[in-house]
C-alpha cells in the first residue's frame, strides 16, 4: 500500500459526561495535525469514523461536520464512516485508499465517540443495535438492562475454556496484564493495575466475565494523518508505513471465521506472516477474547494461546506483546474511536514514542478491530499491518 | 481518475411503507451486478451510502451488513458512509478512490434509504438532524410539523427571485419541466406531468414553494459497479469513465459557496469547463434551487438561469438538459439513495439507455449532490463528472 502515517493525536479516554463529542474529536484532530507539522489547508479529505452519534447524541446526519466544527479542519472536505465498533479502522482503510489513489495527498482520519450521557441506559440500548435487528428481534423494552455483547463474549469465553483448558485464572490474567499496560498509558480510561485475584474477586457481569474483564462505555477520540511515503520523505516527516489494510464481513449462517479470513488477506497483502509481527492491538471487548483472537490471527497455534499466555508471551517484554495500550478493557472502548486508537498506539510504538509501555525494537505491528455481531462472530473486521519508519 | 462505471441498478422510487430497506438495497445491488455481468465474488469492497437508517429504522450500526443481508454480496467486505443527503455520492467518491488505488479491482456502491413508516412524523424529525443541532438548537417537541429544509429552500428562492427577476411562473416552470421528465422515467416517484398552472395552483408548503416544487419523502435504492478502465476493457464491459469526483464541505459563517467551490475543483480535475457539459443531474430538493445551482455550477452566467430556462435550455432537447430523471422533485429523494441515483441516471444517459428521456449525443455529464445545512448553504457537496464510453 502506497500510504504512511505521519501524525497521531489522541484524547484521554474515560467517562466525561459533560464533555461534548465535538470537543473530543476536534482535540484529537488538531493534535494529529500538530504532530504531522501540517496546517488544515494541507488536508485534502477528512474521514470520520463514528459508530452511533445518531442515537447517542441525536446528531444523525452531518456527523463529520459537527464533530469537527471546533477544529482547524472545519470546512475541509469530509464525510463519515460507520462499521459498528470497527468504524474508525474502516475510516483508516478508506484514508489509505484515498492517498494511495493519488487523488488526495494528505488525509486526516478521526475516530470519535461520546457514549456517556445523563441517560444511563442510552449506551447499552445503542450497543444493542449492532446486531441485525430484523433477524434478532427488536430490542425489548427492558433491553436496556441486558449487556447483549457481554453475553456474546461470555458464551465465547465459556466455549473457549471448554476446548482449550483455560481456567478462570487464565482469563483473569489477561485482564490483569491489560490493566498493568493501562497503568502505563497516560490516556487510558482504567489506570489502576489489578492482580489476578482482584480481577477474580470483582463483581460478575456475565459468568465467567467479571467487571475488569469487560470494556466499559466511555468517551474519546483518536486521529491519524496519512500521506504517501514519497511525500512524507519530501516533507521530512517520520513515516510509519502501511503494509496492509483489509476489511472483512460476516453474513448470517457463516462459519464465524471473519477475523481469520481478514488476517490471512492482510498477511498476503503485506507479504509476511504472523511470525513477523512484533506487537499487536486486538479487539478485546472482553479480556478473554484476546486469547481467541491471538489464535485466529495465527500468532499462536489453535489452542496454544493459554500456554503461551501463562509463559508471559503477550506481556510487555514477552515474545509478542498484545494490547500494550491496555486494550479495550483498560485504555477504553468509545466504540467509534477504538480502531483509530489502536493504530495511534501502534504508530507511536513503531516510532518509539510509547514511554513506559514501549515494546523494544518493534518493527512490525498488527491491529485487529471488530464490529457488531452477525452469523457466528463479529459482523465486521479490519486488520492493519504497519512497519516502523 | 482511473475509474469507470460498468454496471447500474435502481429500484422504483416511491412511498412503499411495507417494503424494508434491505429489500430495496439488495434489489439495486443485485441489478447492478447483473448489469455488469459480475458475480458477488468479483466484488472486493461494498460501500453503502445511507444517511439516516439509525433514526428511520433503528438499525444504527452494521447498516451495510443489514441493508445487503438479502443480496448476493452479503458477506463481502463492506462499510457504510454518511454525508446527509450527499451520502451516496460520497460513497461513490470513496468507491472511485478504492479502484483507483489499485487495492480493489471492483467496488459496488449502493445508496439506499427507507423514509416512510407508520410514524408519519419520523421522516420530518429525522431530516431536521441534518443541521448542527448544538448551534441551531435541538428540534423542538413540535418540530415534526416544521419542514426545516423547505423553509431554507423557500428563503433561498425568495432571495433568488429578488435578485434575478424570476417570477412565480418561472419557479413553477422548473417543477413542470421536472414532472414531464419524471413521466418518462419508469422508476420515478412522481409520474404525472403537470402544467405550470397546475404547479402554481397546488397547495403552498412554504411561500413561494407549492407542493410539486418540493421533493417528498420516499423510499428507494440505486447501485453502481466501479472498476478501472483497463479491467473493463479486458472484461469487454461498456465503461462510463469518471473524469472527476470532488467533495466539498461548508463551515459555520462561511460564504455559502460550497457548490461553486466543489464544482470548480471538479472541472479542474477533469480538465474541462462548464461549456463541455451535455447533461446534468442537480440537487433540486426544491425545484427553484435548480436555477441557482445552474449558476453556481457555471453552466450559465450568474443571474442568467431564468432567461435560459424561459428559452427551454434545461429541457430535454435543450442546450443543457437538467434533471432528465425528473430530479429530486419527480424521480424522488430517498435521501441516502439520491446521489447514487443521479449517477445511475447519467451513466445510463451516457450509454444511451435512457429511453424516452434520452439526451441525444450526451458525451459529458455532471452530477451535483448536496447534503445538510451549515453556514450559509449546504454542509456537504459532491460533484461528479463522467464521460461516455
Amino acid at each position: 500500500m502506497d500510504a504512511a502515517i505521519v501524525g497521531t493525536g489522541i484524547t484521554r479516554f474515560g467517562m466525561f459526561v459533560g464533555t461534548r463529542l465535538r470537543k473530543l474529536a476536534s482535540c484529537a484532530a488538531d493534535r494529529a495535525l500538530d504532530d504531522a507539522g501540517l496546517d488544515a489547508a494541507d488536508v485534502d479529505l477528512v474521514v470520520v469514523g463514528n459508530a452511533a452519534a445518531g442515537l447517542l447524541t441525536g446528531q444523525e446526519m452531518i456527523r463529520a461536520h459537527t464533530a469537527l466544527a471546533d477544529s482547524r479542519v472545519a470546512g475541509r472536505p469530509m464525510l463519515s464512516v460507520e462499521n459498528a465498533c470497527a468504524s474508525s479502522s474502516s475510516a483508516v482503510h478508506l484514508g489509505i485508499l484515498a492517498v494511495a489513489s493519488g487523488a488526495h495527498d494528505t488525509v486526516l482520519v478521526v475516530g470519535a465517540e461520546k457514549m456517556t450521557s445523563a441517560d444511563r441506559t442510552l449506551a447499552g440500548r445503542t450497543l444493542a443495535t449492532a446486531v441485525d435487528l430484523e433477524r434478532e428481534g427488536q430490542v425489548a423494552p427492558d433491553g436496556a438492562a441486558r449487556p447483549v455483547f457481554m453475553e456474546i463474549y461470555a458464551a465465547e469465553a465459556r466455549a473457549y475454556m471448554q476446548r482449550s483448558g483455560a481456567t478462570p485464572r487464565d482469563l483473569a490474567a489477561v485482564a490483569a496484564k491489560s490493566s498493568h499496560n493501562g497503568s502505563l498509558n497516560p490516556i487510558a480510561q482504567v489506570r489502576d493495575p489489578l492482580t489476578v485475584d482482584e480481577v477474580l474477586a470483582a463483581r460478575t457481569i456475565v459468568d465467567p466475565l467479571t467487571r475488569p474483564m469487560c470494556s466499559s462505555i466511555g468517551d474519546g477520540a483518536a486521529a491519524l494523518v496519512l500521506t504517501r511515503p514519497e511525500l512524507a520523505r519530501r516533507r521530512g516527516q517520520q513515516a510509519v508505513r502501511v503494509l496492509a489494510s483489509t476489511v472483512g464481513a460476516a453474513r448470517a449462517g457463516d462459519a464465524g471465521d471473519v477475523v481469520a479470513r481478514t488476517a490471512r488477506r492482510a498477511y498476503e497483502q503485506a507479504g509476511l506472516g504472523p511470525a513477523d509481527v512484533d506487537v499487536c492491538e486486538v479487539h478485546d471487548a472482553a479480556a478473554p477474547a484476546e486469547l481467541l483472537i491471538a489464535e485466529e490471527l495465527g500468532l499462536v497455534p489453535a489452542g496454544g494461546a493459554v500456554a503461551l499466555a501463562r509463559d508471559g508471551a503477550f506481556t510487555l517484554g514477552g515474545r509478542c506483546p498484545i494490547n500494550p495500550s491496555g486494550g479495550l478493557v483498560a485504555r477504553g472502548h468509545p466504540i467509534g474511536a477504538t480502531g483509530a486508537a489502536q493504530i495511534v498506539e501502534l504508530a507511536d510504538q513503531l516510532r518509539a514514542r510509547a514511554g513506559g509501555r514501549q515494546v523494544e525494537g518493534a518493527g512490525t505491528a498488527l491491529a485487529e478491530n471488530a464490529g457488531g455481531s452477525l452469523g457466528n462472530g463479529p459482523a465486521a473486521c479490519v486488520v492493519t499491518l504497519l512497519a516502523a519508519p
